[in-house]
Order: structure tokens, then C-alpha cells, then sequence
């Protein structure tokens, strides 16, 4: 059952078309205090820690939304948007417009001839973009991570690889998403706009605020980080000068670690490009042998605990929402990597 | 105020970054039986009649999903799925991999050298695709009519129009939406798989379904009605031969005034790529002065009413849910005129 | 007649296709001192003063080149180059790649099933460019100009624009040029490794360094004109820094109508991004009624004659090659407007 | 110095940027009757068989063009050209446009008050398109072979390749090609339109041809092997049901050795996507292990002879032009495999 459903895999055939969040009642509850999640979840599995959810945790979490307020948490994305260096520019381009059409005349339903006598035409953008700019989810191939270049699972480039995208645990095999939702405030909490240049937070910094905020997090919460980072963004995210320094502000290793192993966290967002503070120091790279990115490799590659990055927490903040529903799908693009441009919702 | 606005979105600053659904509170009941929605709130509008969901709304909507159940309504996108013969091609590229990043050596930090001897790598993907593409939303820009080529609420191009995208009324105005939802299993209903080629769903059509499934569209409610089509989308909509006949099915502009005006739907949506039936009989063609696509004129350019496309209805039909919560955001992406390659949900 | 022409480029259907150069026979002489070219080939003309190339004159240019030698006057790119800022950024993509062919699987004539028992593979890649990036020749629909935004010949944007690029006048309109090219190495004559910010080079200018080079611009010479920026090129145009400044120098209107008006420039190249010094004094900018490109618009627009950038002249100015055949064809791609990475030849 | 040059080319330096023709003086004749050239250059050499041209066998070949006529061998493309079905789509998009530059106003030196009064405005096209359409020259990195993936000369994918095209025997690597060019009308021999679907081009097919028309190719020469695909091409190679047939037709491996070891072809070209017969009989395909394009194999990874697709050579038919000068350059684009959408040139 396992070698066919690889094997389907492998054929790009990919899961039934109409199935519902893959984890629906998939809920086993795997996570251990002390270790957190991990490689749990059987050999042919993509979804990590997601496959916690059910339909109870999910029916828990909606029910936090009483009010009906609906927080948008994505930053606007265009062609002038921070991005991390690593990733391709992007431009939106106008394809179809309603004067290229009328001279164009390529398509003979839009001629008047063509009965087209009221003049319909439309608008069409190509988009030639990153899979990881603006607000994003990390799917758990994102990040590889050895000689072997294995991700999440074992799953190895040399067996799912492929030109265009992944060929396993691309985004479409991430679930809907729909948990209890906690941010963290910890730009709020020590009183700044927004954390410094580097600076790494600590599980005392995660502790302080939370306390403050009296909320917890507890096992199957979507833990976001608000470093202040999104004030800036403004309407798309174009003062990189600005958006630079509290953009390498984060978590490192402890903090991943006592979200993941003591609280049990589902998902570990924040408002930066990258979650995690950078450069990392010493003995956060060397906790995975050496990287540049320790946080990702401990939560993608180890643990199979997605990220949110640049999730928009100023309104959160500004109301004082500390504790909501959680919803957020990703695109639906075969071999991407991250949900990408997104718009996750806070429910309140 | 209003020409403030109107400059401020001009000169692509957008609204405030940490704002909430656009339409939070601004539900003002404006729907009328009889004549629907319109160009009723006001010259500066851009939301249209997704502007009626309040707190209220959204919080009733929310109640209707007392199980937990998540439903994805995504059909997954990739460089074979079929599309709409007038939009163009897409392709999803591997932009950075494994072996890529590490001959390239095009980033010090990516070395071991540059201290990376744990070999933490990445993909990441580079989207070239059309921003109508697989599960959409149709923003109120996407249509244009007239000599003058406005779009809803008088817009025009010469004023609004731009080379990355549209500058005015793009899916980033687009509120989350969070809504009474309402599938209407037609193809059921008739004990077929799919409906017949240019097959127009009736009033009768939509009435009996409803009337099978005992629910009703109710003012508010976001309508999703099922022709079937998407039984034949599998893993990426590759098999363009089956699809394309019943893609052709769907409501004319009969249907589209009941639901509008007759039953104050938020949202039309379906499981094609066009909501409406194709080619239009001459009469619909005549109702906005000779049209290809008479019911996108009339929702979105004269209705102010969001189109759902390629809706992925078959595990509703399945699970025979026929109302639930609908939960949708489109892409945070400037300019463009549609959200592309979603997942929205129905929640139970 | 014409009106059938226009109507076949209206329809897209261009020209024959086995056409050799479209102004094989043209060569009528129209250039006249004092006035230059201009609008004089007749109303459907899209080729301007490159119609003036004959068998005859293009065999006296070939008898330049008695040694054989070949300069290559083209400049690599890639995405990190040098570029006008109001162009698109770059990216060039492997799109199949060895590994990736084996891994995918999605043409069975590549696997040892499907009898590619030796493994053949290959590398393709995926550009997304502008079509103005390093080494171009300005095609005459590159600029335009007037409320009419008419270009060259009176052609407007209403009837010929369109959403794949230009429907007429484009790349594909410009003949295989073979001409006698003479360089003219400003910066040489002046004893520097490149002229400074924004300098104007004047006729003076000109003339200093043709009397030192003992040449001369006659009627149907390719003029190129060198500032040295090209120096600063590198393998790939990566620093900017260097690049920026000399890149700013080039002919103004009165060096530009000298060469054309009186001289009978043919073509007029440089090895910068945009020919003319910029920005323009009040008295260029206002000689076409204010315009940043003056110089543009008076050579593509007004007189119909071809420009040259970018073009690497650092070799020439090495072995002091100041007179040749000149031979440049641009890429073949309709709707573009400007001949793109290219490598013109200087034969000697 | 070897070792050298491999440094500075895995540091992506590249060559000197003035050089002229890399080959401009090594021609050393190095191809010998019975085993033609192969890797004969040294183990850095990256350029083949063209290393053989040398200012003596350019001006020779330029004495051939002695009547001034250019024919422009190249076909043009647009989105809807036809293509080897391995290829990525393509679009050619107006980026930058008269009307939206006006209505943009990103650019303060575009509007009115920033003293553009005359309204200058420009076109620009972006292009998303592949490195092996329309008429193209294949760079010696486009096929690979064995398990070991290696192309010409031993250059590896696992020490050469990249994410952004091949790192080494790109088409910058190519030298403007200047060479004796012989045409054989294959198809104009045996009287028909165009070759039939797979037919193998034979030894005797070439012979009989080169006998007709009085030439022959000597060592050094360029040979273009006329099948009649390009008659179909039309504008633009949309007409896929007529190419496709002709396309297939080609030369054999016989056929591939005799111009190469017997006759020393220098390049090889046609007017077909792929020059060689396919699918190729067994005989064929085992002559290099088992291959879907033996003669790709045999050219550009075991000889280092480049290939020459998509040629116009209709009017040479027309114009029974047998002997000319081949001119052509590829585009100078890093990392990309083959001259794309070129027009090389026959000089007479």
C-alpha cells in the first residue's frame, strides 16, 4: 500500500482529487513532551506535524471566533517587495488589457464582427515570481540539509528532484489549516517598534510576553512572533532600508526547541523574512553540524514543523489579540515550495 | 477624503498595511430584492458587494461549522492544467536546488567554507503563470465593457489602467471572505456525471437542486453550483479532452439575475473555469449589447459581485454538505485581477 | 498595394518568408546633406535609413574585411548586468537539466525503457529578459513620442500596439545589416579610460578624433562611438558602480544631427546603455518639445535611423581599428522592439 | 594556465571581454580524414570544431560574397511558433508601453511636470522564452551523455551544471562563426516540396545533391541540408499540422560521419527543429549506447561539431545560391545552451 502510493507519487499522480484536508482524522497525537514531533508519522508521510490536526482540534479552534472579526495577515506583494536576497526578482505584467485586446484582434469572439458589439474585454496579469516572497508557508521540502541533500522524512534529491519544482511534499500536500492561533508579542513587550538588528530572542523574551499576554501555548497551537518587522513593510514592502535590520531579528535554536519540544507548537510563525535571527551564532550552526539557517533545518528537515514568514501582527498588536482561529491554505502549485503571496487569516 | 483616497491609491500607497478585512463593519444592507447590488456604495467603492459581510455575518457563517470538517475546494495547478484558451501558459521551474546551490557557489554562505558544512540547501521555485489559472476568483477588474472600457463602478482604463496590472480595484481590495456557503449540486439533482456541452443551468435547474437538497440561497450567501466538471481535473486538469465539453456548462444570465436579485448571493462560484454557459444564445449575448460573456458583465462589472472558477465541489457532492462556511482569500499580489491557483475551503 | 501590405501586417501575416534582406534593392538614395533621412521611404515604410543598404554597398563594405578578422562587439550578459532602470530585471534558468530529465520521467523516450539505454539528456534553459539588455540595436518602434505617442513614420500606438509586443515595425522588420562601420574613439583622442558623468560629446569631439584616426564618416556608414564604458564590463556588467558613470556620456543633438545630417550616418552606436549623455540640457530636451531621450527621439523617430548599444569597442580601440564591415542581425522575435544580447561583428 | 582558466571560469569570470574571436588565430588543423575532429583541443577547450577558423579561412570565405547579397536565414518567432515538444512554452509580452508609461507615472522623468512635455514614452517587451526555438545554433553543453552526464571535451554535470544554465561551454563560448557555407538541396533534388515524415537522409541523397549543383563540401565548410520544412514556416511556424511531418526528416549517423570524417563539415545544419531523422532506427540509436538522437550525440559531445537547426534556406533554393559565406553569431546570454531565434546570414 505504501510502494503504491509512492509509486503514484512518482507518477505525478498524486492523491484523489477530492479529498478533503489530507489529515482530517489522521489526529494521533505523536508529539512527546522533551522530543516534540519528528519522523513520526511513517515512511511515506509529507505532512509533518499537521497531521495532528482533526476535526475536533479544528472545531476547537473555530469556535475561538466568536466575534466574526477576520484579521488579514498577508503584506501586499509587487515587483518593488523585500525579499531575501537568494530568490529570483519578480515582475506582474499586464498581459491582456482591454486596448490590446481590441488591437490585437487574435481571438475573433471579441471583434465586433464577432458579435463583441458591447465591447467586452478583460484584464489578465502574467506573474513571473518567487515561491517565496511576501507572506509565506514553508512547505518541508524547502529546506535539504547534508551531503545527501535529504529534507523532511528521508526524501532525498536524488529520488525527488525535478525541474519543475519537487516532486514529493511539494504544497499541495500541506492541509488546510485551521488551528488555534497564538501571537507572541515580543516587540510589545519590551516596549520597541521593532526588535534590533540580529537580535535573538530567547525562550525568556517567549516567556515574559506571554505572561504578559496571559495566553500559553499549549500542544497543536500555531505560535506567531511579532518582531515589529511589519510596521514597515507599508503598502509593499518597498523601504528595504528599513525592512533590513529588524528583519534578521528571531528565534534561534532554544526558543525552536522549547516551542517545539516543551509546548508542543503545530507551526511556528513570524512577521520577518526568515523566523529565525541570522547570521546564527556558533553553536546554533553547529547544533546541525554547520548552517546558516539552523532553525529551518531543526524545524523543516527534523521536526516537519512549518514555518510562517512575514505574517502581518501590527492590527493583532494594535487590538491586543493575542489568542484566535488560525486559517490559512497555501496556493495549489504542483512543485512549489512554500505557499507564497499568501493571506492566512486570524479569526476572531 | 474620498479624492484622498482616490490619490492615495493612485499613487499605488494602497491602504493603511495593518488593516483588517476592508469591510469589517461596513456592512450597510444595501442589497434590494429585485435589483441586487449595483454601484451602491459610494464612487470610491472597489469591494463591491463583498462590502455587505459584517462581524455579524461572518460570526453566523463561522457557526455553521460545528464538526471541524475542512474542506479544500483547491484544484492543483501545474504546467499541463487546462485553461482557458485565452490566458497563457504557465511554467513551474526548479529556480534553486540541492546541487544547484552547491556547484553554483554563487553565495559565500552556502559553503563550507562559509561555515555551511552541514550542506543546508534549498529549492525554491520561480512561478511564470497567468493570474487565471485553476481555482479562482474573478476580481472586479478582471472584466471590461464598453467603448470606454470601465469596469465596475466607472472605472476606466485610461485612468486606471497600467503596465503591472491594474492600478486600481486588483485582488489585494479583495476583504477575506468569510460567508454563508451554499453548493448547488446540479449535476446530482439530474443524475449525471457532468453536464452536457453549452448545457444553460436554468432558474428550474438551480430551484430543483435546491429544493433536493432543502437549503436555499439566502441574502448573504456565497451560491457554488456543481455541473461536475471537476471529476474529470485528477491530480493537474491534464486531461483537457474531457473537460473541455462540460467546462462549457453553466448559468446564463436568467440564473445569474435570480441569484443576484432575486436571492441576494455574495458570491457566485462553480467547478468551471467560466461560471457561465459558452458560446451565449443570442439573447443573454444581446442583454448587455452583444457580449462572449454576458453573466461576467453583468456580476462583476454592472453587480459588483465576485466570481468563484474551478471549484472543487466533488467531495461536497460526495459528503452531501450543501451549506457550510465558505473561507477564502485570494493572493496578496498588486495588480493583478484574480486570485489564481487557490484553496479555498467549505468548513462543516 | 500598400493598403494590401498594411492589412497582412495588420493580420499578423508579415512578410514573405523567404525574403532575403528587405532592402536588398531599396537603395535609393533619399539622404540628402542638410536634412538627413527622415520620413521618406513612403507611408508603409517600417525600415527607414537602413533602406538605403544595396548589393553594392553592402559588397564595397565586405571588401574591408581582407584580413579576416573577426571582433566580436558583443557583451555577455546575465542577471547580475548592467542595465537602463527603467527595464525588467533578468533571469536566466535552467529549465531541463541531465539529472533533472532522469528524475521527471515525463517523456518516456528518455528512460531506459523507452530505449535511451546511453543516457542521452540535455540542458535547456528558460530566459525571462528584456528585450533592451546589453549589446541592442533600437528598432524604430522602441520610442514614442507626441500625445499621439506616434513613432517613427507617423505609425501610432491606437492602431499599432498591442499586447505581444508591437504589430508593426518591430525586430523582425530590421534587415541583416552589412555596412562600413567606423569607430570613433573619443575617449582615445582625449587620453582617458572614460569619459565623465554625463559629459556631451560635441562635433568638435568627433571631428578631433576622425582627424586623428584619418577616417571619416561618409554617406551610409555605420558610426560607433566610443566613451570607454564598455571597460568596465567585465565578464557580465556586474559593477555597477563603475558602469553608472561613464554611462551617462554620449552624443547630444547637435553631434547627433551632424552625423546624420551632415555626414549620412547610417547607423549610430556607442557603448553605453542609451547613445546620448544624459540627462539632456534644457535646450536638447526642448529641441523636440521636451523629452528625456531627445537624441532618441530624434534619430529612431524623426529620421528613421537605427541606434546602437552597448556595443563592446574596447578590442577595435586595442589594434586601433577604426574603419570595417560592420555585419549585425538582430534575434528573430516578433513584437519586440530591440535587437537584445547580441553580438554584432566588426570584420577587418 | 590550464588550471587557471578552469578557476576563473568555476568563478564565472569568463574570457578577457575584449577578445576578439576566441579561435582568431589557433587554427591548427586538427580534423583528419577517417576520424574528422573530436577532443582533439586540449582538456579546457570549450569551443570544438570552429577552433579550426582562422583569419585565413575567414577572409576566404567573406571572397565568396562578391555580389553583395545578405540572405537572412533566420525564422521568426512569436508565441505560437512551433516547437520540439521538450521546450517550454513562450511569450513575448509588452512590458513597458506608451499608455502605461503615461498612466504609471513611476518615473518621475516620464511625466510632464518632470519635463517630459513632449511626451516621450517607449515600448518594451519582456520575454519568457526558451533557449532552443526558431532558428538556432546548439552550443556544445546542450546534449549530454552517459550515466556520467558529460557533454564535450569530458566537461561533467556534476562539476559544470548550475541553477542558472550551464557553467561552462555556453553559447558565449562560441566565436562568431565566419565560414565557407554550402547549401544541398536534398529536396530540391529529388523534385519534391518537402522530405517525407522520418526519412533518412542517405550518403547518395548528398552526394547526388552536391553533384546536381556543382560544389562540394571541403574541409572547413559549413553544410545546410535543405528538406523544404521551412517553406511551411509561414510568419511565424504556426501552421504545427504541415511542419510537423517534414521536421522529422534528417540525416543518419551514416550520413552525420561522412560530412564529418570523409568530407570535414565544419557545422551542420538544416531547416528542420532537430536536423537528424527521428525516431532513428536501432542501428542509429546502438551506434552510441542506445539514443532517442544519436546524432546529436555524435556531433556535439563526440565530434564538437556544432548543429544548425530551423535554417531558411528557401530563398538559396529559389535563388539556386549553392556557395556563399555563412555569417552568424548567437546571442551572448551566460548559461544558455543554444543561439535562439537567430538569423544567421548568407553572404554571396
Amino acid at each position: 500500500m505504501k510502494v503504491l502510493t509512492r509509486l503514484l507519487l512518482a507518477a505525478g499522480l498524486g492523491l484523489s482529487i477530492a479529498a478533503p484536508a489530507a489529515a482530517q482524522d489522521a489526529g494521533t497525537k505523536r508529539w512527546k513532551q522533551g522530543t516534540g514531533w519528528g519522523w513520526v508519522w511513517g515512511p511515506e508521510d509529507q505532512v509533518g506535524a499537521l497531521n495532528e490536526m482533526t476535526d475536533a482540534s479544528r472545531a476547537a479552534a473555530l469556535r475561538l471566533a466568536t466575534q466574526g472579526r477576520a484579521y488579514d495577515l498577508g503584506l501586499p506583494y509587487d515587483r518593488n517587495s523585500y525579499r531575501w536576497p537568494g530568490h529570483s526578482p519578480g515582475e506582474i505584467i499586464s498581459f491582456r488589457t482591454p486596448e490590446g485586446v481590441a488591437r490585437q484582434r487574435d481571438l475573433p469572439f471579441t471583434t465586433p464582427e464577432g458579435g463583441n458589439t458591447g465591447h467586452t474585454r478583460w484584464h489578465s496579469s502574467v506573474l513571473f515570481m518567487s515561491d517565496n516572497v511576501a507572506t509565506q508557508i514553508d512547505g518541508l521540502a524547502h529546506i535539504t540539509h547534508g551531503a545527501d541533500n535529504h529534507w523532511y522524512n528521508g526524501f532525498k534529491e536524488e529520488q525527488w528532484g525535478g525541474n519543475f519544482g519537487v516532486r514529493a511534499m511539494d504544497v499541495t500536500t500541506i492541509p488546510p489549516i485551521v488551528a488555534r492561533g497564538v501571537m507572541i508579542d515580543v516587540a510589545g513587550q519590551k516596549g520597541v517598534e521593532a526588535l534590533p538588528k540580529g537580535y535573538e530572542i530567547t525562550v525568556a523574551d517567549l516567556e515574559a510576553a506571554l505572561r504578559a499576554q496571559n495566553v500559553d501555548v499549549t500542544p497543536g497551537t500555531v505560535a506567531l512572533i511579532r518582531t515589529g518587522t511589519a510596521r514597515y513593510w507599508g503598502a509593499n514592502g518597498s523601504d528595504h532600508a528599513r525592512i533590513a535590520d529588524p528583519d534578521t531579528s528571531g528565534i534561534g535554536m532554544a526558543a525552536a526547541r522549547w516551542l517545539v519540544e516543551q509546548k508542543g507548537a503545530l507551526m511556528i510563525g513570524s512577521d520577518t523574512s526568515g523566523l529565525e535571527y541570522v547570521p546564527p551564532k556558533p553553536e546554533d550552526s553547529q547544533a546541525v553540524g554547520g548552517s546558516f539557517n539552523p532553525v529551518h533545518v531543526y524545524l523543516l528537515v527534523n521536526q516537519g514543523v512549518h514555518i510562517g514568514e512575514f505574517h502581518n501582527l501590527e492590527r493583532l498588536a494594535a487590538d491586543r489579540v493575542y489568542e484566535f482561529a488560525y486559517v490559512a491554505t497555501t496556493n495549489a502549485i504542483r512543485g512549489t515550495v512554500a505557499g507564497t503571496a499568501l493571506r492566512p487569516m486570524a479569526l476572531r
